[in-house]
């Protein structure tokens, strides 16, 4: 049996520089929702050049609208593109789809950047900019993967899926079109950036907005209305009980150190038209974590059982109910259990190559992933390069040394997931025609 | 001595479609700040008629700007006059300024009106329209009040003056510039609407703008952030027992039934910029009520005070302490004694006329009136037709008998406040002068 690996790590080790272009390409596409066909186009030519079987398609809105887990605020997705590669094996071997996301949140305040967001500067072996670590390293470090084995003359027998699909910012609806086209495999990894960590369980998540009713008076005389603002301080305060009560419920070990497994955040606060007039509308919006292995459903009924139950803590609330609204993203929760045998591929394959213990944990926010896991029920495990933290922030950069990593990493688990289509096995073959 | 009592009602009785027209042209110019010549222009035309003495001036910023109470958004009052007129006594009576503003706050959410903002339709003796109650219904009374004295033959020893005033709505400049330009007097009336009752004692107030600080973080792992709303709960919190304390100190009976007699509002919040972030700033903008015998100074002081306090419960704001600004409109407190003159001529004369017992009351809320006491130290009652809750809202309305009815007692307490100059008295003179 060859080294197959070996051959992998150099290949990547001798083409880093023309794998680098191809980040550089992709990061200069400002590939935000709505915008992604350029990017995609970029994709699709590298993917052309690698002779993979290519599906391309524009996810059609009828199709997804009444599916449980879809949510998007577009009307439709013309113009975006979702693309699945198929490098195609010779069967007997695991499959395996390898998801990664095209879309970019926006820049934001430009003038918080150092370098321009979709400048893709290179620096101290960083690459600098918008989607650089989330998640367009990750994407390049699977199509080298690919790529790598395919150019090591290397043939899989279980068939891999490279997925490179919209709207992952926005909910998932380019994964669930991907999903709902009949993909599926074995086995799924998403290379968003874990910083190479292993992320086996994940948050859900999904969006809400309450309103808080007050009555309207003049300042001056404020005991003549009632306050949003006031009222709302109580809607807070029951918001961090629900969000103690269902933290404290959370034994899993991978959660050990973890402050707030699955936080209820509330990032906007809105309300009043007036320092001197009492306000009688404030609105509230946040992400509410969802657990691994919880229903979508469940979290948002105890979530809104909880602010029903207001009405007990103050009379005010139960002739002006706070309104609850779920809307914008959503992300499913997932989980894989940590003795998979995808996982144990992967982690193998880490320990081998880069001799460290690898980390394991549960993902603080929600990916694509759990579309796999709840929809498809297939394992799925979130590994790739890159860090959370400038992801969504000025400066966002990867590591490139972190990206090849991970295209190794991952190229060397495809080997042993799908298993190689050794030259003998195919002599063999041929032998026995012959003898026929 | 004439029935000059009988004489000015009988005149205001036989001008009420006349003045409800004047009124209805009031109130059809939107003279909001910075749009106030059309209606100036109106009030000048009335005045012209009765043949005062006029004194019509843009403010200069430049003489205002560095009093202590100066306070306006505008970079000038260019094309916002003052008007002050005089009915000149002939001396030997006190003299009495009667001041009224002619801005109006907009219309705001046009939805809301049923009748048309400027519209000035009358219906059911009331006239309706931005401005009616507060307070062109006043105005006009105390227009009417000098006609009705002037028409009907009447001559007074003290001078009046008629000030008909820009931007009270936006902190009281126009007052400020006619009190700088030297008018004075021996008492003040301003017919705001008190609904018919006795504001003795005017609450002052001011504008505070506060900034929270938080650090941001991604909501999943919100643990790692500040968040700045979380925060702004201890704020109010903190702002709830200044306002328990401050109130606790007011013993005037007075106020007694008030159930807050100076409070502390917050009108406005508005914080994060996403769903899923941590919010790492909070504003809140709010009016501070200022006790009627309490320094603005002092008053400030005090809040700024307890604002850095804050850091005694939580150290985070020790490092990232609150901001505070004042900002805005500003009104300074006022007062008067319940046994002075003005207060007892005018409440004589509501009581000879209604022979209703008058309400004395201290006003929820400040006026013009305080910088009269507290600049000039002069006696200042608010007195006049219209009612509070309607002013600043939608259908905003006058009760036209009620601003006859405020006409009548003005007129009348003028007739004793200054003297009338008796006709024998006059004609003693000429005797006399004929004896010389």
């Amino acid at each position: 049996m060859k080294d197959y690996k070996k051959s992998i790590q150099d290949y990547i080790n001798n083409n880093k520089d023309k794998t680098i272009k191809l980040l550089e390409r992709l990061v200069k596409e400002d590939s935000i929702s709505g915008n992604e066909s350029k990017a995609q186009a970029i994709v699709v030519e590298k993917l052309r050049e690698l002779d993979l079987d290519l599906d391309i398609w524009e996810p059609a809105i009828e199709e997804l609208k009444d599916h449980p887990y879809f949510i998007s605020a577009r009307e439709n997705f013309n113009g975006s593109p979702n693309i699945v590669a198929t490098l195609k094996g010779t069967s007997g071997g695991k499959s395996m789809i390898l998801n990664g996301h095209i879309d970019v949140v926006p820049e934001g305040n430009i003038q918080q950047w150092t370098y321009p967001p979709y400048g893709a500067i290179v620096k101290d072996n960083k690459l600098y900019g918008r989607g650089a670590t989330d998640m367009k390293g990750g994407n390049v470090a699977l199509i080298l993967a690919i790529e790598a084995i395919k150019q090591s003359g290397i043939t899989l027998k279980g068939d891999v899926h490279f997925q490179s699909v919209i709207e992952e910012e926005s909910g998932g609806a380019g994964t669930l079109a991907a999903i709902l086209r009949g993909y599926k495999a074995d086995g799924v990894i998403i290379p968003e950036p874990t910083n190479m960590k292993f992320f086996i369980k994940q948050q859900g998540s999904m969006w809400f907005r309450l309103k808080v009713k007050g009555k309207v008076a003049h300042g001056g005389t404020r005991y003549e209305g009632v306050s949003a603002i006031e009222k709302s301080l109580l809607v807070i305060q029951q918001i961090q009980k629900l969000e103690q009560l269902r933290n404290d419920r959370i034994d899993d070990p991978l959660y050990d150190g973890v402050p707030i497994p699955i936080p209820i955040n509330i990032g906007t606060i809105n309300g009043g038209t007036w320092p001197s007039s009492v306000s009688d509308l404030v609105t509230l919006e946040g992400r509410y974590g969802v657990a691994p292995n919880e229903k979508m459903e469940d979290a948002k009924k105890e979530f809104e059982r909880w602010i029903e139950n207001l009405g007990n803590l103050d009379e005010w609330f139960l002739d002006h109910p706070v309104e609850v609204e779920w809307f914008g993203a959503r992300w499913v929760p997932g989980s894989v259990e940590a003795d998979n045998e995808l996982v144990k591929t992967l982690l193998h394959n880490y320990h081998h190559i880069t001799e460290q213990k690898p980390i394991i944990e549960a993902a603080p926010w929600g990916t694509d992933g759990g579309l796999f896991t709840q929809v498809l029920d297939i394992p799925m495990i979130v590994f790739g390069p890159g860090e959370t933290k400038v992801a969504h922030y000025p400066d966002e950069f990867i590591d490139l040394d972190q990206m090849f990593l991970a295209a190794e990493i991952i190229a060397c688990t495809l080997i042993d997931w799908c298993k190689v289509q050794e030259q003998h096995e195919g002599e063999g073959v041929y032998e026995n025609e012959k003898v026929l």
